[in-house]
Formats: C-alpha cells, structure tokens, sequence
C-alpha cells in the first residue's frame, strides 16, 4: 500500500493528528510502526465506542504495522489510593488477568490476534524505584500538568486533585518510552495524555509518538457519549437481536456517523450511498439494515446477522417501530395466558384462547397454541391479533 | 524538671507553636519525647542562624528528651532531576559523608553527642518503591501543596514547579512517621513542611507531632536573614577574633535579639540587664562583649574569647571601631615597611623606622621594632603612632 494511500486510511474520522510529518517520513522509509493502545483493565465490557479506536488499529495492522496493546495492570493494582475516584478500584492479580482475557477475547473479534502483541505494563513499572518516579514527576511542572481539561476544570472549581494523579499520566506516558511507540491511538479525551509520552520520549532521546485521536461516539440516543451507565450503548457482548435492534432504532444522522466511524465501508462507498438516499434511489431504512448487519455479522457472524434482521422486519413490517411497544414483565412460573390477562391485554383467558385456535398469536413471529406456555428468561415479540404487538420479559 | 518549667523554656523565642495541649499532655503522662530536626547535607557550613535551632534542640535534651537529627541524604542523593534548582545538587554517598560529619562537628559544639542520635533518612526512603511512592502522593492534594508560600509565589508568578517538588515535603514528612516524631522543630520558613508530617502522622494512625518554628536570624547588618551568601553571617568555625569582632559590631538593638536566641541565659536574666542598661547602671557595650564571650566560648572555649576580648578592647579603647579601619592587603613575601609605604600610610622607610625605634608601632598590640618584618597569611591589627589603625590582610 502506498504511503499515500496509507495516510489516507488512517487520517479517517480523526480528531486530532499531532506529528503527522514525522509519521509520513516513517512511513516513507518503510518502518514497521510500534502502534500503541492503552487498555485499562479495569471495566472490561466493551462497547461500540470502544471499537472506534480498535477500527482505527486494525487499519494499522491490515497495512503491515505492529498493534502493541499495553494492558495498564500497574496503576490497575495500586488503584486510587485516597480512595476518591472510585473508577480506580484496587485490583487483585486474579482480577486483572480475568478482565484482560474478557478484554482479549472482545478486542480480537477486531484484530488480529496472531499480529498483535499484548503487554502488561507491571512487567516495566512494577520495576521502578522511589528515585525513578522522582525523575519521572520532574519531567513534567505542575502548570502543563494542571492545564489538561479535567484538572483544570477541578482546580478551578476547588475540588480535590491529590498529587498521585498527576503521576499517571507520567506513567503512561513511560509506557510510550518503553515500547518505543511511532504511533498512540485514543479517545479525543486522552489527547493530554497521549502528548506527555510523545515529551517523554523527546527527553529520553527517542523519535517523539505520532498522536491519533478518534471522537468519542455518540450513544443510540443521539446525545450522550456512548457509555453503559447512560443505557446508551451497544456492547460487543450483546445479542445479534439487541445489537441490531439499537442500530435501527438510531436517528439517521447517527447513522452517517457510525457508518464514517465503525463500517469498513469506504468513505468513496459511503459517499455514494448518501448521494443515492439523497435523489431517493435508496431507501434510508435499507442503508440502516445494512450497517446493522455488518456490525452484527463482526460480532457474531453472518448468519447471524441475516437472522436478527429478518426478525427485526417481521415486527417492523407489521408496521411497529419495536421501541414503542408496550412491555409486559413476568417471571418464567407465570402461563401465558396470566400474563395477557394481568396485564389487561385482553379481559380474560377465554378470549385469548379463541385467538390461539384462530392461529392469530404469534411468538417471535412463530404462531403458538398453548394458553399455558411457560416462557424462558429472555425478551419476546408478542403479537395478538391483527394489531396488538406486545414485549415480554421474562426474568 | 516540672512540666510548667519545661513549657516555659520550650516556648522562648518560639514563632509558631501547633499542638502545644498535646505536648503538654504527653509531657505530664512523663513520655521521654523524641525531638527531630531534619538537616539539609548540601551546605555544612552552619553559622549562628542555624544555632538557633540547636540551642531549641538542646533545651529539650537537656530536659532529658531524646534528640534525633535526620540527615536528608536521600533527597541530596537525587538531587534535583529537572536542573532548574541550583541549592539542590546530586551528592556522591562520599561528599554527603564528608558534608554529614563536618555537621555533626558542628553540631555537637551545642549538643550532647552521647545522648542525640544521628540517622539518614536513605535507610527508610531508600527502601520505598514506585508504588510506595504513589501512595505517599496520594496523602496531600495539589491545592494544599500550592499553599505553601514560595510554591504560591512561583505559581502566581508562572514559575516553573516541577511535580517532584511536590513530593519532597511528603517525604521530609515521612521521616517523621518513620521515627514517631513528638516534636519537630524548624525555622519559620519550614512551617508548612512540619505540619505535613503532622498530617501523614495522623493518616499513618500515630500521634501527630508538636511543631515549633524559631525566628530566621536576622545577620549582623540588622536588615537581612543571616545567611553566607548576603555576608553578614557569624560562622560557627570562623575564628575567636571574626566572631567577637562581629558581634560587637551588631547594633544594641540586634544584640537583644541574639540574647534571646542564641543565649544560655535565662530570660529573667535577661530582663534584669535590660533594665540595668535602661537605668544606666550598666553599660550597653559590657552586656555585649558579655554575649560575645558567650557565644566565642561556645565554640573555642573560655580562655579564646577572653583573648579575642581583650585584644578588640586594644583597639576598641583607643577609639576606633575596628569595621571602620583601612585595610592593607598584601603577600607573604612584603616586607612591612614596603605596605606601609605602597600604601601611603607614610611618605617614606625612614619615617616608619623611626616610629618603630620610639616603640610607637604594635602588631595586634604587640610592640615591634623590624621594620623588614615578613608576616604569615592571616589579618592583623596595626597600629601606627598614636592615631593610625590598619587592618593588614596578608594571603
């Protein structure tokens, strides 16, 4: 691939770009390229936000580069020790090694597994000594370390920074030094970080790191950046049927922006879609299914895929957006028809009975018979009749 | 000695005093205290300034307290890693010895050798890892860390603070866990840094030490605090001669200040003098030769500041004050009636030779009678017919 070419692919949907000359002549002079990720092992659920920047890496590993995920299990295992931040919980050995497999098995649905190397940076920190992380916080002054967003936002506002939180970002920065980073990925959030290892390199004589920054991705809501606690993420984890769910239930603007940032699309390919939506030639639901499918299928294969969309349509050919039906909750004791009733979907079990005999109840679009059915755990599209599309929970 | 009388003599002279009822609780249940002063081995040489504190130090070992000097060869080991702070240079173990034992000399012209303990803190601090460390700067937050006056000065002022400052008061700090400090004893400008051990003391679940802070020395000029480098400090290993001299020369004003400060005698004592001179039955140039003495007697002995004594009288009682004499400079190898005449004292040998054959020339009050007399390196006071002072300075 030319170097060009290269450039091209990796400068997609990034945010910032910090050494982009120094990249180019890199990549020019055909070095392989150390391409650094930090993992930080401590919540180890992955969602699609997180594969924004796993995209971007294996851009770097299809055109022959080295991906070096450095599980950060150091800073892990010493937690925050004033206790304040509580996404900084003290880890055991066993903890973090449990939640880097969970992380590993997630991350090498994306990459390359056999080309990518995966570290632990205890491995080099855990070696440091009390005078070397004196010469590391004299690396840094108190004010470049108080202008990054979230400590001067802190300081500002009174609230208490303690002093070892101005070390982290020095360690991670070490860990730039220790693999001889060319390139670090991340989150538009970490561009601070990212910068204090490219000075720490300078310092210790090493080419400074090229520093990627990739957006942050906006949740199934539109508004918020993808995240679990906000009930707006799509997780790697998840079911072919949920994943695809979210996809479709998203705007389609949001759409354009997770097509640019997650699809292997290329944006010559995504251009003309928009242009084809644009003049009416293709229909904004079809372009929707399509990005549904092709995440589904990353996760959890093809046929997968194909399954969780053709149920999908089965729901939304009847013309129910899935999101707005009304939800009915019951444990796995609990018969079918107690539901219904309960619920005062119907006024009694006689009259679901009749729609049984009649073949009109049908079960994740399977038609039922049995009043008495016992559900398993799990979410069910219930439709009674010709019009009444219900969800089930069971739990 | 009784609780009361130890607190009086304890708070003599005292700026800051935090935790006095806890040192008098621990006083009255009869606790033998253990009394730190941590010693910077970067500059050995000690002057009167520094003897303020000794002295402190000593009333307490006197009292039967347990003096422990922490010499802070750890830090002076690491020196300073960002170059920009000149007071902190690297030390070799063999230069912090040789720094560490001309103290200790020094030292303990005012303190019982036998009953004070000498410990380096590279015994504890040399032992701490990078995770260690990480918990240690977890105990402080950067806001109180900037209320330290001179980190707020440089701050406000967009002076350069590099972030392991930050970590040099927590370990003075530690030092103080590490020996279980009841007191802890400093000058004024060291308050925020006492009180840091303090507060890791009670973090580490122990009583936190009382903190005694004593004036800075103002030198002999009456404006600036002694120190080498503004010249008008009194070294502990200058000469009988320079020390005396130098005090007779402070203002009344200054000598009262040293009488508190530096003086064995009690304040009742002093008092009394104070009056005495008041009244004018004692004469203010008698109270300060009297504390000269003390002071010269306290590092040379009784019978060197007799003599420097008497031999400043030699030329105080015919007038002159010896700061105010011209000062002949001049080589081993000159014979004296050539300075005299170099100089311009006298027009011409003749005339100083026959000054000398009517015994009218004394060499620190010595009749001489050569006038191709040689003199050994070092100063002398010359006097010259009735009315001419010299300083000879021979090097």
């Amino acid at each position: 691939v030319s170097v060009a070419n290269q450039m091209e692919i990796f400068k997609r949907g990034l945010v910032d770009f910090i050494g982009e000359d120094e990249l180019v002549k890199k990549l020019k002079s055909g070095k392989k390229l150390n391409v650094k990720l930090g993992l930080d092992p401590t919540s180890p659920d992955l969602h699609l936000g997180h594969t924004v920047i796993l995209q971007k890496l294996k851009q770097f590993q299809d055109a022959g580069h080295q991906v070096i995920l450095i599980v950060g299990d150091f800073t892990a295992k010493v937690g925050d020790p004033s206790g304040r931040n509580e996404t900084r919980p003290v880890l055991t050995d066993k903890e973090i090694k449990q939640n880097a497999k969970t992380y590993a098995d997630q991350v090498f649905k994306i990459l390359d597994k056999k080309k990518t190397k995966l570290v632990f940076n205890s491995s080099w920190l855990g070696k440091l000594d009390a005078v070397d992380m004196i010469r590391l916080a004299s690396q840094y002054t108190v004010a470049r370390m108080l202008e990054r967003d979230d400590f001067k936002k802190r300081f500002a506002a009174n609230k208490a920074i303690s002093i070892h939180e101005f070390l982290y970002p020095l360690l991670q920065g070490r860990d730039s030094v220790e693999i001889n980073a060319d390139v670090e990925l991340g989150g538009t959030d970490q561009l601070f970080n990212l910068l204090v290892g490219r000075e720490l390199q300078g310092d210790a004589g090493q080419d400074r790191q090229s520093v990627l920054t990739m957006p942050l991705l906006i949740g199934t809501d539109g508004e918020k950046k993808m995240s679990k606690s906000y009930g707006n993420a799509i997780g790697i984890s998840e079911s072919p049927k949920e994943q695809f769910g979210k996809i479709m239930s998203s705007s389609d603007e949001m759409m354009w922006t997770y097509y640019e940032l997650l699809s292997d699309k290329t944006l010559v390919e995504i251009k003309k879609m928009k242009a084809e939506v644009s003049d009416g030639s293709l229909h904004p639901k079809k372009v929707k299914e399509n990005l549904g499918k092709e995440i589904v299928a990353r996760f959890h294969g093809e046929n997968d895929a194909d399954k969780a969309c053709e149920e999908f349509n089965a729901v939304f050919s009847a013309g129910m957006n899935p999101e707005e039906m009304q939800v009915l909750q019951a444990n796995p004791k609990t018969p079918l028809y107690k539901i219904i009733v309960d619920n005062n979907v119907l006024k009694s079990g006689g009259e679901f009975r009749r729609l049984l005999t009649q073949g009109a109840v049908k079960l994740d679009d399977v038609k039922i018979a049995d009043a008495n059915m016992l559900l398993h755990p799990g979410t069910y599209v219930l439709k009674v009749g010709k019009k009444i599309f219900l969800k089930v929970e069971i739990s």
